[in-house]
């Protein structure tokens, strides 16, 4: 076995004991004589594990009571719509903060189906002027008070930009965010948050299990014309269990918040990231052959967008590093160059190794 | 190790052949050095993958080149709403045929969403009057011709009823069918059907896969209020991947697909299940102490649900059979009494082990 460092932004890697563990599992699990995906999520077994996962990001994430924890499928960009069948009644308007790819697309939706139902979206604050390179600063919000909600991505994934901050929404609306591409690599303040979501294959699990925290206030309130799929109240009344969940995915995740709680949870995760992030960053900007094009203050620790001066090398750089067993680098389309991605899951000598590479990749072409 | 003999509805089990290899490239799938998990569903490898499963499918079933065939999520569940947002505009009708647990549930969110929009629904025929027990005689059927669909259920898990011809709709109206619980387990002439769906977690994969195969002209037909993610010609314009998809999921019903090719496909596939069923109905029917309550020319190969004439019995006969590594015997609660689910993945050998303690039960309580 020849295992790389995978810096995919998603499918990300996973924690390698994870890995090992379902492996071992996989014919046998828990004495059932059978795989997880060979069980009926209606059996002891299965709504254990179900139970135990819902607890231990819980427990990682420290969830008030009053917030219900949602095991859903779509992914984040279904949540683009689930949202809003959940949360806007007829006449109802959207607070959203442009920062990138992922807000971009979420406003889109919006732009499409609040308008259909007599409402309308609000663009707070945007940072599209500058290549989507920094978080407008909140002092030039304009939010509105009568907004259904108010939206933002905390991680944008593609840019690389992560808030420092928690935002402040107007009296009463609550604050939702996509948090896909850094949840539990820092401890947060749920009680902040009307609603939390979060595709799970970036720092949660595989592809196919959607993780929604949602304040119970929230519930109850979706428009008549929701799929019944959709509805938040029912998922929540039925643990997230009321059509056939995607158990291996569910499973997996819990996995993954066992092994998070093993390393000492997010207060240690978050030490950890920012060492990794600093390593390269520091490295970034004392460089004259790479550079970083995101604002210091704003920079993500999970997604590491990297620039060569020289764009002719990016090809080059590419198949070196891929030959190292570094693999993933690509930056995504909308942005060009290269991306690091250094989830969780990406230990520290994974850094420590494309630091080096790129350090030699200098050397022979700067 | 031991494995059991698996008898679940759903999620059900898994040839061992899969599992092994699953489990066998966990740690490094097709030399990439990451787990399929972990790789982009934009990359190479995955798209691949994708296109693979996709092909094999389409061979297995012999699908005409003018369907797409979708990798969805949500289950058949999320299809009922999702078939109306992409084929009922306002003032749409929808055809159902009532046999039971599955297709009621389809009816109740048709029931909820249509007058919503200005349709209605029409109940074409229903056998609710014996306990769903049978499926209606065409003969005695009441179509509508300007429904937008016609919707049946091939296969009722729970009942344990499964078609045993492909009904005529009226004029164009296109004849919708779930077919979650016994697609792959015999051919099926797809051009007879307008859209075909099932969930994954029976017959084809790991739950969290949901299949989808659709005539092209029913595409881009969608409400304009449907949401994004719903939107079948967006999906099939982008090959299932509009966004992440379950990528675990879609790999291993490759494997199951790959698995069935190897067995001879559908038409030797559907001899063993015609072997395996009749074993267990025979010795149903020349039994004083089991029976059958499922009208024969309607029982299903898949879902076969029997009972203890003394029911008092019951209890005994899921504790032993569980002990003899025969699980997941109990019915649905709908239903009452046993059921045993033997789908592709159960072996004959299975089937004999169950009647084997069937016939030993029998004589020490008969």
């Amino acid at each position: 076995m020849t295992r790389v460092y995978n810096f995919s932004a998603g499918p990300a890697a996973l924690p390698l004991e994870v890995l090992q563990q379902a492996q071992a599992e996989m014919l046998d699990w828990r004495g059932t004589g059978c795989s997880v995906m060979e069980v009926s999520h209606r059996g002891k077994e299965f709504e254990a594990c179900n139970a135990e996962a819902e607890q231990d990001l819980r427990d990682l994430l420290n969830i008030p009571p009053h917030y219900k924890v949602l095991f859903l499928q779509g992914g984040a960009s279904m949540q683009w719509s689930q949202i809003l069948f959940n949360l806007c009644r007829d006449n109802a308007h959207g607070d959203f903060i442009l920062t990138g790819e992922w807000t971009q697309r979420a406003v889109a939706e919006a732009k499409r189906l609040l308008p259909l139902w007599g409402g309308s979206v609000n663009i707070v604050a945007s940072s599209e002027d500058k290549n989507f390179s920094y978080i407008p600063p909140e002092s030039s919000w304009k939010r509105r008070e009568d907004a259904a909600f108010m939206h933002i991505c905390t991680n944008e994934t593609i840019q690389g930009l992560e808030y420092g901050f928690v935002p402040q929404a107007l009296g009463n609306v609550p604050l939702v965010a996509d948090m896909s591409s850094h949840i539990l690599s820092r401890p947060v303040d749920v009680s902040r948050y009307g609603l939390i979501y979060a595709g799970a294959q970036k720092n949660i699990g595989p592809a196919g299990v959607t993780i929604v925290i949602v304040r119970e206030d929230l519930l109850g309130k979706a428009r008549s014309d929701c799929p019944r799929m959709f509805d938040y109240q029912l998922m929540a009344d039925n643990h997230s269990l009321l059509n056939t969940p995607p158990t291996f995915g569910i499973y997996l995740a819990g996995l993954v918040f066992q092994w998070l709680k093993r390393q000492g949870g997010l207060a240690v995760m978050e030490q950890r990231n920012i060492e990794k992030a600093r390593l390269l960053y520091d490295y970034l900007d004392q460089s004259s052959f790479y550079y970083s094009p995101v604002n210091r203050a704003d920079r993500s620790r999970m997604n590491v967008p990297f620039r060569i001066h020289d764009e002719s090398l990016n090809e080059a750089f590419l198949k070196q590093s891929a030959a190292a067993g570094l693999v993933a680098l690509k930056g995504h389309k909308a942005v060009g160059g290269m991306r690091a991605s250094i989830y969780n899951a990406m230990p520290l000598a994974g850094v420590q190794a494309l630091i080096a590479f790129m350090k030699e990749f200098e050397q022979s072409h700067g």
